[in-house]
């Protein structure tokens, strides 16, 4: 087995993000699901966009936000996802190249546009997704290739990935190729309306291909289909190898066999957008497995990666955290 | 003379914002002239953004960004100028019609993408620009409909127009359509090497087509050759029927002959990003005209404004100032 060359190698689609800012009202009359990542069509997409107020264009998706993130932190990282040959297609790619990560998934010569996610932020702070997959919609196994999955300690999957036909397939072969690799394999539940959708198959991935579990306390609770947080976690205790659950302003408990840590949320003086807090969380978390660290380490850079994002508008990292992890002696 | 429907129809080149910040290093390693507008091609405009670290898409361009910033504070505006039929395109349009501003120009079917302008934010809020007119360099005296024109009780151009070849003529059929439908016309110089460009241009303009010119302190300096601010104001005050000088945290001047106000700043608690001052600025000015208020008025809206804009990143109103301005008895 070689020495890896990448931290971590995220897979997810590849999206950019259209976002603004709303009344509840909007997303009333729009029936769009409060703080939920509701899929769309086009014809919706384009509707939607047109009743939209004025937006601002980011590059974006979970796990590409993920990675990007880790790269602000000093981490090495590569993504594979699918974009189209389009202006929105070259700004997803500058953003993560940029930033040093690895991108090198073949964009989609014919097909759908770059996909995108309808971000409307309200003025508590949540938001509210609308995703029209576009090109990602044609991730598949033949953009997996193993030596480039096996370059990596960790491969971060989101659980989106569940919602393009071929997606999943390629998530099976990534997570075997990590495997197959002696590397690690970790997987974001992303949403709880995700797991409902894919609750047999995530429960089955977690149980034999999971090494670190990423999930918010409703997306536990959904996985177990219970209220009982505790019952949940000594489900996912029993289930995963670790188990790493964000509760917003309650911090993070991180489960390990019989270990528990619990680790508080990092002040934030105000939540402006709480867009990719659990992508950063993931961030600052791996970029500590990656770095040996402990698992309340890993936990307290996941509340430091969180807290930024959370202070402004946008999925993506303003600041680069390094000196700040560094200072407190994290990394 | 029939009742105008628009208050301000402003023309300017049509362009998309790529954000981005910077240290004052980058600058120099890719000579870029700081807090100016330099145009570049193509190629220039690629290998830059290449360099660049990752970026938000925000449509800008400084007329459109004033217009945008009157219809934020209740103004019905238009907007003359030319994108092409690609995505950047799309989110222009999309980011002035949501604001309820008038946007008929045809787009450009064959030729250049639409245009960027590459904006880098030093850690002092300065910003340092980079376009690439791509599309708007197509704008011409065929997208100028003198009925449209005489809708609005102002036009308001942009002294960047004069770069591209054919809105030059563009810009004076407007100037004589508004003219001839009893209206005023409007003018900001834009930056201090555009006036070095089209110094004799811009002082024939003044003295024959504007009623209203809006210059910063560096702007009015050059149109006049003279480092002698008190010289540059009376030369203006001599050329033109208004002029509205911007001096940053000293606040404006206007002049109307022998009339003089001077308006303090708007207090800011922190400047993150000086892009769209002056635009804003602007935005508030001709709110208050073309609502009757008096020149000290005007300028207090234009102060509002512009503190709003220099507050974040980007250069068009995150905030809706009306609520604000009404307060205060503005408007």
């Amino acid at each position: 087995m070689s020495i890896p060359t990448l931290d971590v190698i995220g897979i997810g689609n590849a999206l950019v993000d259209v976002l603004s800012r709303c009344e509840d009202e909007f997303l009333t009359r729009e029936q769009i699901d409060k703080g939920a990542m509701t899929l769309v069509d086009e014809a919706r997409a384009l509707g939607l966009y047109d009743h939209m107020g004025p937006a601002t264009e980011i590059s974006g998706g979970s796990a590409a936000n993920t990675i990007a993130g880790l790269a602000l932190l000093g981490g090495k990282g590569g993504f594979i996802g699918k974009v189209a040959g389009d202006q929105l297609g070259d700004v997803f790619a500058h953003d993560l190249k940029s930033l040093g990560v690895q991108f090198q998934t073949e964009r989609l010569a014919r097909g759908p546009a770059t996909g995108r996610c309808l971000v409307l932020v309200t003025p508590d702070a949540q938001r509210s997704m609308s995703t029209y997959l576009g090109a990602a919609v044609e991730l598949s196994p033949n953009d997996i290739d193993a030596v480039e999955i096996a370059s990596a300690q960790v491969i971060y999957m989101e659980g989106y990935l569940f919602d393009p036909p071929h997606a999943q397939q390629a998530f099976y072969e990534a997570a075997q190729a990590a495997h197959d690799g002696g590397r690690q394999v970790s997987l974001s539940l992303s949403d709880a309306f995700c797991v409902e959708r894919y609750r047999p198959e995530f429960r089955h991935l977690i149980e034999t291909e999971v090494d670190i579990l990423f999930a918010n306390e409703a997306e536990l609770k959904a996985l177990y289909q219970t209220d009982d947080f505790d019952a949940a976690l000594a489900a996912v205790a029993r289930d995963a190898k670790i188990a790493a659950v964000t509760r917003s302003e309650k911090g993070s408990v991180v489960v390990a066999g019989a270990e528990q840590y619990h680790v508080a949320a990092e002040p934030v003086a105000q939540v402006i957008d709480t867009t990719g807090a659990g992508d950063q969380y993931a961030a600052g978390f791996l970029m500590g497995f990656t770095r040996g660290k402990d698992l309340a380490q890993c936990a307290a850079l996941g509340s430091l990666a969180a807290a930024e994002v959370i202070a402004h508008m946008g999925a993506r990292p303003e600041k680069n955290l390094k000196t700040e992890a560094e200072a407190r002696g994290l990394l």
